[in-house]
């Protein structure tokens, strides 16, 4: 991977030197089939057990676990014939310029291979069952070779929007998100592409829900408190999380992030910040792992009276918050824990909405404000 | 309703005839006070039975019945009640330009009403139980007013994008969508506010799927092949619906809709372009009855040779697909019915990336505007 890249400037490998690294790994198959060595893959592995928590960078990183893949083993040669079947499908797609979705290589790659078996007999083998085969070998790829599948070029469902003092350029287009009318720009697939001109911004919130941010753009929230408005509408998607750690990591903001008072929101705000077990080996690019919890913590409850505004929560809320109590980023929290086992106490989860109880301004004008001018917020 | 508003005009009714007509609803109830009428609204009934297919103009919308809900009734006046705080926490937002969300709403609303009964014991009663009970009543408002919500500044999860030649004007910020990068303008709750200033494109594609959007985007489809790309990301809001109305209904452009061949993809075309039962009461400001259906459909599955390249329908579809059947705007359908029938036959649905057999150019450069040059839509 390219050492850090200058602030704000293009972060993504260019695609020539993606093609190089996808085209080097192909390779080193040919040389060592041509020196006569049984062709193998070398592949970080992704397990759980492979995955470490770097308290020091406050990440989770994938560990120095690696597995040989080797055409000859007869149960890895089938991994082995679709990793190589998917490195020709994205090296030709880079080459042609294409932006396949992962279901599109899925697809791409789908067909039956027919053989004739050891014992003599026509056979057929599928290149794929499913796409979760498929998305594997993406998966290796991205930790055999150090890229992400958006420097790959493979586009996803991009979920994100932000809006705020800040001009960027994409393909070329100088644009000024600030200038957004009621709408927002939506976050792409390829983050990396984008190059940040210039950011003034006290700043950046982002809130889980998309109804809060489209209130907040409305009301001109960024505006009036000099801000980045990021939403990822719930469990954020990879260009979200990717736009948020740059703005975080090139322009030193300090972020925030707003989510229901529950387990599913506090885990959303865990993801932003440390990154997700199954995608450990791509926290370095996408957590920011000195994020905020601004709220709504169940704490908040008794100091913002809202009892009576709260909903039950169900056995699964209380069994996802005992596992978060288990995740070291929370267990080395003591702020985290006493919240935690609050919420475990009081089994009530709350809304950011609740605190239209105390009007339709509170939020935007009490709640938020004075939670950060306080320094009220978790981590 | 004020008539038809001139082209790519603000649709929206201004700020004060939303007050002006919110009020005079309010109104109407004091003035039966004062004169000693017991009090009583006039609301237009939202049921499947009061929901008609009106042929000519390809459009579900509501028909003529309405309900006395009167105070006096000791089975309406919960309602009432409702009806009458929902109308005044809406016009408190006007006056004070607040845009809560509908959540928002049930929570400002929301409180324990304590009285005592006709036996003289203390009793209590919920203004409501659930957002259910509330959302109700905002939909009893818009079809007793003939506003929509978003004219009444209630913000929702707004999930459309869309991209290509057009500038638009909102809140004084000239939006040119054709430079939004690698990204979209990202669609907000209150459409009609938009100035839709110029259009250069001969048609609209919507797609249902993100991810092809963000691929086609990538790939400048909308550039190179001069329309307008609008995704709804799955079953639209109501938000991109009203974007999708307003280029056809006021710059009269041909709106294309692609979805995944299945029940799901063509109940998604159903209701951009005839509405939604549930909501029929805005066909005619979110419907688009020349809507056309460019693909996939299940004779697509051998015109292009995807067979093999298909998912097994399920029961769920099949029961889905015999629904559709029985809507009138498909029963009248010559090749609707031809294509729902070949469904339920084959029992197998094919979704957009399929097409990725053939390529990864093949959708945007062979299928779409093949599809379109030959007229091989489906209405």
């Amino acid at each position: 991977m390219s050492s850090q890249s200058p602030k704000g400037k293009v972060a993504a490998p260019s695609d020539s030197e993606v093609l190089a690294k996808l085209e080097s790994l192909a390779k080193k198959l040919v040389e060592q089939m041509e020196s006569g060595v049984p062709p193998y893959l070398v592949i970080p592995v992704r397990t759980m057990a492979n995955t470490i928590w770097d308290r020091k960078r406050k990440l989770l990183v994938l560990g120095p676990k690696t597995a040989r893949r080797e055409f000859f083993d007869i149960g890895e040669s089938k991994r082995f014939m679709q990793t190589v079947l998917m490195l020709s499908l994205i090296v030709q797609a880079r080459r042609e310029g294409d932006y396949p979705t992962i279901r599109e290589l899925y697809y791409r790659g789908k067909r039956t291979i027919k053989y004739t078996d050891e014992r003599g007999n026509k056979a057929s083998e599928e290149t794929w069952d499913d796409q979760r085969e498929s998305n594997a070998v993406i998966q290796d790829i991205e930790v055999a070779t150090g890229l992400l599948r958006e420097h790959m070029g493979v586009t996803h469902d991009a979920k994100g929007r932000i809006v705020g003092n800040m001009i960027i350029r994409s393909k070329g287009d100088e644009i000024d998100l600030s200038k957004m009318g009621s709408g927002a720009w939506g976050i792409p697939s390829f983050v990396d592409k984008i190059e940040i001109l210039r950011v003034e911004a006290d700043y950046v919130l982002v809130v889980e829900k998309g109804a809060v941010f489209e209130k907040l753009n409305e009301e001109e929230f960024w505006k009036k408190n000099n801000c980045i408005l990021v939403t990822g509408k719930g469990q954020p998607d990879r260009s979200t999380r990717r736009m948020v750690r740059r703005l975080w990591e090139e322009f030193g903001l300090p972020v925030y992030i707003l989510t229901d008072g529950d387990s599913y929101g506090f885990y959303i705000y865990s993801v932003y910040r440390s990154g997700s077990i199954s995608l450990s080996y791509e926290s370095e690019r996408l957590a920011t792992p000195e994020a905020r919890f601004l709220g709504v913590s169940p704490s908040d409850i008794e100091r913002y009276e809202l009892q009576g505004f709260t909903i039950k929560a169900t056995e699964r809320d209380l069994k996802r918050a005992k596992e978060l109590m288990n995740y070291p980023w929370f267990k080395e929290s003591k702020r985290w824990m006493e919240e935690l086992e609050l919420f475990l106490e009081k089994k009530e989860k709350v809304e950011i909405e609740a605190f239209a109880k105390h009007g339709l301004k509170y939020l935007s004008s009490e709640y938020i404000p004075k939670k950060i001018k306080n320094k009220q917020w978790i981590i």
